[in-house]
C-alpha cells in the first residue's frame, strides 16, 4: 500500500485500534440528554460576577488565574471581555533597545515581547542589538488605511449598477455621516466590486491612533443605516460587511494594498557587526536568504520571509493589540542583498501592520505599562509604534537567517527551551 | 487629481505638512552617535536578573508588570522566556459549556478565552450555547502531521537527483536517527522537492501530545548531521529548514495538506434553537453565508470563513500555545446549509490546528490551570483539544455569521466596547 | 514503504528501470560536441526565407504546415510572427447564436471557437442556446485598465522615497510623454510600491480597442527615459518592468483588481428552461454549484469557476487574441442560486479579459473573418467583444455544471472525443 | 474627487456620456422577441453539415476560414470539434535546434510555435540558441500525475467518516475497475479530503503518453459507478468531479503537487555566451532576476517567474496540446545565480506540464507535422516533450530577462511588431 493512501489508512487503523467504526459513530452523535446548563452571560466586570462564575464552573477560583493583583484591578478589564474569571499571565521579556530612524519613531526603543516560547526574546534581541550597532534601521510608514466592506443584494445587475452610480454621487454624504460618528477616523476612499447581482462597497478609513476596528465598524453601520433609508433603489439585502474587507484574515487584497499601516524597514549591517554578532559573513546570509526565499515562494505563502508572526504575536499581546490580528499582519517581504561596498542590505516590508496606541487593550494596566516604557503610550504614538514594529520584525529576520545560515538554530532552542 | 496616485499624494503631503522633504531624509539616516548600550542578554529567570534588567531599562519595576503573583512565581518562567521582566496579564472569559462529540473529545467543556477584545467571548458564548443546545457539535481530528524541511544545495540538477535517490534509501535511516531523539514523535513521511539543483525534504512527523515545533527541529538536525556526514555526494549548502515547511505562515501548501491537526466540525441547527438564541432563520443565515463566502473569494483569502482568527488567539493565549501560529491555523472553510427538513447544517474545516497539551507554555501557572478547567492538561489530551477547538470555532461562525445577517453586529460592538 | 516517499521511489525505481544512476547522470550532463547549428533567425516574412528554414530543419516544407493557401498568403503574416514556416490549422467550430444586452454588446452574435478539444464547442453552444432562450444574459464591462509596472533600485529606502515624491510631482509630465506615443492609448494612474530601496511604479493605462500590451511598453519606455535623464535622485537601476504587472501570469493584484477588461454578465433561466436544454432542475444545478464552488475554494483557485479557460483559449484563438493571456485571463467567480421565484440565477465575474479588435493577432486573415462573422472587427468593438466574452464563459458554466450535476460530463466525453 | 472612487466615477461618467441610465438599464435587459434561431448542432464533420451551418449563420463560406487544404481534409477533424465550419490558421515559426540533455529527451530539438504575437519567437530562438552554445540544458521529469476528484455528500460526518473508511478498503477495487477502463492510465493513490459531510476523493493517474484528462474521467466514471452501486451507506449526491483536481485553472494544490509532469530544467551560461548573444554579465542578468522574483512576489502569483505562458501557449498550440491548459501549465519557478566560477546558473521548475504526443489534437495534420518534425510523434515520446517544453520555456526566460535587464525589451517589441 503506498501514496497518501497508505497514511490515510494507517489513521484509520489507528483510530479503530481498540473499537469498530459503529461504536465511533456513535460516539460522534449529539447527545441531547443531560442538557448542558450553559454560564449566565455577563458585561460587567466585578468580582461577585466573578465569583458566580466560578460557581457555575464549578471550582473555587483558580489562585493563579484570580490572583491578588488580578483582584485588585477588576474595574480595569471592564469594557475588554465579558464573563471575566481573571488573567492570563503570559511572561514578558524585554529586547532591544532598538534605535529607530522613522517618519514618526526616533530614538532608542526598548522591546517588549510577551511570549512563551524559548529563545524567541534571545533572538530578537540579538537583531535589535546588531540594528542598533548600525546605527538603527530606517523605517517609514508608507500609507495607512483600514477598511469595512458592506454588501448589498439587488435583483439584478442593472440595479445593481444604478446604485453603484448612486453610491458613487452620494459619497460625500456617506462621508459626512460616517466622519459624524468619530472624531477620530475618516472615510477617504471606496472601492467597488460588482459581482453579479451583488455590490460590495469597500470604505477606506483613516483611523488616527487607533487600530480602530471598531470606529469603522460603527462608522459603516451610519452609512448603511442611511442608504437603506434613502437608496431609490430596491436592495434585497444589505449587511453591514460582506467579509470582503480581508478583517482577521492573510488576503489577497489586504496583501497587495494596506490594511492598517504598511511599513518598511532597512538596514545595512558590515561584516564586522555580522562577524561580532552572528559569527557569519553577508554571503552566507545571502546564500541562505535566496534560497529560503525560493522555499517561501514553493510553499505558497503571501510573500516570503522567516518568522514575522513570532515578534508580531509577541509585540502585539505585550502592548495591549488584538492578538487575533496576527493572522492578517504576518504576511510581507524579507529581502537580503551584497551591497556595492560588501556590506549586507535587508529589509523588511509589511502591507498590514494593525497597531494602536489608544483604545483596545492598550488601556489594560501591563499593556498600558510597556507603551509607557516605549514612549509610546497615548495618542500621536500609533505611526511609531508600526514603525519600531518593522524595525523589531527585521531584526527578527536578521536573527534567525543567521541561525539558519550558520547552524545556529537547533543549538539554540536546545540550550533556550525547557 | 484622481486615483491611488492622488492618495499617495495626500499621504505624502501630510508628511510634508511641517517639514520639508531633506528634514525628512536627514531623520531616517542611521545614527551612530551615542552609541546604543544593549541589554545584558541572559536566560535564566530569576529576581536579580529581573532587577537588573529594569535597571537597564532606566525605570522602577512596574508594579502591573512584576505584580506580586508574578515575583512569587519566577521559577515558573523559566525556560520560555529570556530577559524576564515580569507578565503580561490578559483578561480571561469564560464561555461554554461546550458540548463535543468527537474522536477525543467526549463531553461538555468550559472554554477559557484570553483576549483584550470587547464581545469577543460574549460572541464565541453564544455560539456555545446553540451548539450545546443542539446535543454539541461532532468533530474530528483527520490528520496529523507536523513538518520541518531542510534544504539542500548542489552543483548541479544532476548531483541533485542523486541525492535524492540516496535519500529515499536512506528513508529507514533517517527515520531511526529522528525517533532516537524524542519518545514522543515520530518520522512518518518525506515529501521532495527538485528545484533545479537545490532539494528540499519535506519531513512529516507526529508530534504526540505536544505541539512539537521544537522536537521536529532537534530531530531533524540529527539526519541532516547524518547527511552531512554520511551523504555520498558533495554538498555545496545544507539548512535545516529551508522555509518550505510554512512554519508561523499561512501558507498553501499547509492549507492544501496538514500542518498540526486537521479538524472538521459540524452541528445541525433546528429554526427554534436559532429562533431563542440569535432571533433568526435558517434562510437568513444561509443568505448570509452564501454572500459573505464569495465575499472571502472575491478578497483572496485562503479557504473561506468568518474570523476563525479571534477564537484561535484567544484559546491559543488561554490554554499555553504558540500564539504565533494564529497566523497559520487561521485557514479554512465554513459550510452553511439548508437540510432537506429545514435545519441550518453548519461546518467548519481547519487544516492547520497547532495545539498541545504538554510542552512549550503549556506549564505556565494560569495556561496549565485553564487546562485543568477544561480537563485536557497533560498527555493524552491534545486530540480532544484541536477537536474542542474546532467546536469553539463553530460557534464563533454562527454567533458572527447570525449578528450580520440580522443586523445585530455593530450594536454588540457599541454595547460591549469601551 | 509508505507516504508520499513510496510513489517518488517508485517512480525512481521506473526510471532506474534499465539502466543505473550514473548513466542517467551521464545522459544529464551538457554536451559540447557536436556543436548546434542554429536556423539562421529572421523577422521578415516570404518564400525565400521560409524555403531557406525549412532547408535548415532538414526536410521539404511539409505540406500540412505549409499549405497552398498558407503560401498564398506570405504577407499577411509579416510582424506577427518570426522565423516563419507556415501555419497551424485549428479547427474552428461555431456556437450560439448568443444574445447579449451589453452595455456595448448589442444583439446576436456567433460565437467561433477554435479547439481540438472535442465536446468543447457541444458544451458551450448548449448553454449558448439556453441563455439566448431567456432572452440573453446582461453583460456589463465595469473597469478597463491595462498596466505596466517599471522597477526602481535606490542606494537606501530615503532616496526611494524621494524619488517616490518627485514622480508623484511629475505624473502630468509623465502623461503627456507616454500619451505622446500613442493615439489610443492613456495613462490613467500609477501605483507606488516601496519595497525598501526598491520602487515599482504601476501605471494603469487605457489601450482603446487594443488590448495594448506593446502600446503600453513604448508608453512606458518614454517615461523611462525621461525618468533616467532627468530624475534628480541617483538611481541605482532602471528596468522597464519589474514583473509586478501581472502581464501573462495569474497574479493576486489582478485578481483584486483589473488587467484589460473587468465584466461581469448574468442570466435567469426558468425550470423550464433548464429541463428542456439539460433536463435538470435549477435546485440540481445549485446543489452543485454550492459543492463544487466549496472545491474550488479547498483546491486554493484565485475565485472559483469550472472552466474558464476552455472557452477563453478557443474564442482567444480564433479572434486572433493572445492565447498566453488565457493564463491570466482564467480567473473570477461563478456564482448560482435560485431567486424568489425558484428560477436560477446564474453570473460570471471575470477581472482580467484581455481582448483587443485591433492590432495582434485580429488582422490575420482567419482571425479577422471571425471577427467580422461577429460583427465586431475593427475600432469600437472592444468593449462588446468583452462582454460576449463574458456570456461565453457564462454559457460554458452553465452547461459544465448541469453536465456533472446530471452526471451527462463523463457520457458527452465517452461519445464525442475520438 | 480622490483615489478609486474618482476612476470609477469616470467609468462612469464615460458610460453616461450620451445616455442616461434608464437607457442603459433598459439596453441590459433581456430581450425575448425575435426569439434566437440557434444552429442546428452537430458533432460529425464533413462537407454537408459544415456548409449548412455556413447557410445558417446566413453568409458565404468565407476563404480564409474555409480554405482549400481545410476542405480537402474534413474526415481529418472528425472526433476534435463540433459545430465545424473550417479552420484558424496560427502562424508558426520555428526556434532552436534545442540540446536537450534529459532523462527522456536526449537530442537537438526544433522548435514549433504558433502565434501571433511578434517578438515571441525570436526570443525563444535566442533563448534556445544560448542554451545550445552551452552544450545544452539539463531536463528532467520529476514526477507524472493527472488527478480527478469525484466528490461525495452525506447526510452527516459520521456517515462522511465510514465512507471513508469504506473507500480506503475498497481501493484495490477501484484501481481495478479504473484500470480496465483503459490500456494506458493506472490509479495510483487518491487523496482524501472531509469536509463537514462532505468528501472529495482525489484520484491520481498516470496517463502513459497520452495528456489523458478523458481517460481519467472515463476511470474515475468506472469507479463512482461502482460506488453508486456498492457503497454500503446512503450517499446524497455524487459527481464524477468536484472541482478539486484543479482542472484547467491555477490552483495552489497543482502548485504545491503535481498536474500532468512536473519538469525541472537548468543551464550555465559563461560571461562569453551572454556578452555574444545578449550583450550582458551574468551580474546584470542576476540583479534583474531578484528584482523580478521579488515583483513577482509582490504582485502575488503562483511562483516566480517571467512569461512562461508565452512559450507554453505557441508549443501547446503547435503541437496540438489543449490550449486551455496554459491557464494550469504557466506557474512554477525561475531562478537566476552566478557560480562560484562567476558563471549564470539558471533554472526553470513547472510542477504541471500538461503534454501528450498521442491523443486529443496531436493527431490534427499540422500539429502532428510539428510533432514529427520535432522526432516526437507518438507514444514513448510524451515524457521528452515535457523535457523540450521545460527546455523552451527556460530559453525564454533567459531571454525575456536579459532583454528586460539591458533594455532591450522595448526596442524589440518595437521593431518587430507591425
Amino acid at each position: 500500500m503506498v501514496g497518501k493512501r497508505s497514511l490515510t489508512s494507517l489513521h484509520l487503523e489507528s483510530l479503530l485500534d481498540k473499537t469498530d467504526i459503529d461504536s465511533i459513530a456513535k460516539q460522534l452523535e449529539p447527545k441531547h440528554e443531560p442538557p448542558v446548563k450553559p454560564y449566565f452571560p455577563n458585561s460587567k466586570v466585578n468580582a461577585h460576577r466573578t465569583n458566580k462564575l466560578w460557581k457555575a464552573i464549578g471550582t473555587a477560583p483558580h489562585p493563579d488565574i484570580l490572583d491578588p493583583w488580578t483582584g485588585a484591578h477588576f474595574e480595569h478589564f471592564d469594557g475588554n471581555i465579558e464573563n471575566f474569571i481573571g488573567t492570563t499571565k503570559i511572561p514578558l521579556g524585554i529586547a532591544g533597545p532598538l534605535r529607530v530612524n522613522g517618519l514618526f519613531a526616533q530614538g532608542d526603543y526598548p522591546l517588549p515581547l510577551a511570549t512563551s516560547e524559548a529563545a524567541l526574546v534571545a533572538s530578537y534581541h540579538r537583531g535589535a542589538c546588531m540594528i542598533s550597532a548600525a546605527g538603527g534601521c530606517t523605517s517609514m510608514v508608507v500609507y495607512q488605511a483600514l477598511n469595512r466592506a458592506p454588501a448589498f443584494a439587488f435583483d439584478s445587475m442593472r440595479t445593481a449598477g444604478k446604485f453603484v452610480a448612486w453610491a458613487m454621487e452620494s459619497f460625500e454624504t456617506f462621508q459626512q455621516l460616517a466622519n459624524s460618528t468619530t472624531s477620530h477616523g475618516k472615510l477617504v476612499d471606496v472601492g467597488t466590486t460588482l459581482e453579479g447581482n451583488h455590490v460590495y462597497l469597500n470604505f477606506e478609513f483613516t483611523t488616527g491612533d487607533a487600530s480602530g476596528q471598531n470606529m469603522v465598524t460603527i462608522a459603516t453601520q451610519a452609512v448603511c443605516d442611511f442608504i437603506q433609508k434613502e437608496c431609490p433603489v430596491p436592495i434585497r439585502q444589505l449587511y453591514v460587511e460582506g467579509n470582503l474587507s480581508g478583517d482577521k484574515k492573510a488576503s489577497s487584497q489586504a496583501y497587495t494594498t494596506t490594511r492598517g499601516r504598511k511599513v518598511t524597514a532597512e538596514v545595512v549591517l558590515t561584516p564586522e557587526i555580522l562577524e561580532k554578532y552572528v559569527r557569519a559573513t553577508p554571503r552566507q546570509l545571502i546564500d541562505y536568504w535566496r534560497m529560503s526565499a525560493i522555499g517561501g515562494v514553493l510553499s505558497g505563502t503571501m510573500g516570503v520571509h522567516g518568522h514575522f508572526a513570532n515578534g508580531l504575536a509577541a509585540l502585539y499581546i505585550a502592548t495591549g493589540q488584538d492578538a487575533a490580528c496576527v493572522a492578517e499582519s504576518a504576511m510581507g517581504v524579507t529581502r537580503f542583498e551584497q551591497t556595492p561596498d560588501g556590506d549586507l542590505y535587508a529589509s523588511v516590508t509589511l502591507p498590514g501592520i494593525m497597531v494602536g496606541t489608544v483604545g483596545g487593550g492598550t488601556g489594560l494596566p501591563s499593556q498600558k505599562a510597556c507603551l509607557q516604557l516605549m514612549g509610546l503610550q497615548g495618542s500621536s504614538n500609533s505611526g511609531a509604534l508600526a514603525e519600531v514594529c518593522a524595525g523589531l520584525l527585521l531584526g527578527g529576520e536578521l536573527s534567525i537567517i543567521a541561525a539558519l545560515a550558520t547552524g545556529d538554530f537547533t543549538k539554540a532552542h536546545h540550550k533556550l527551551a525547557r
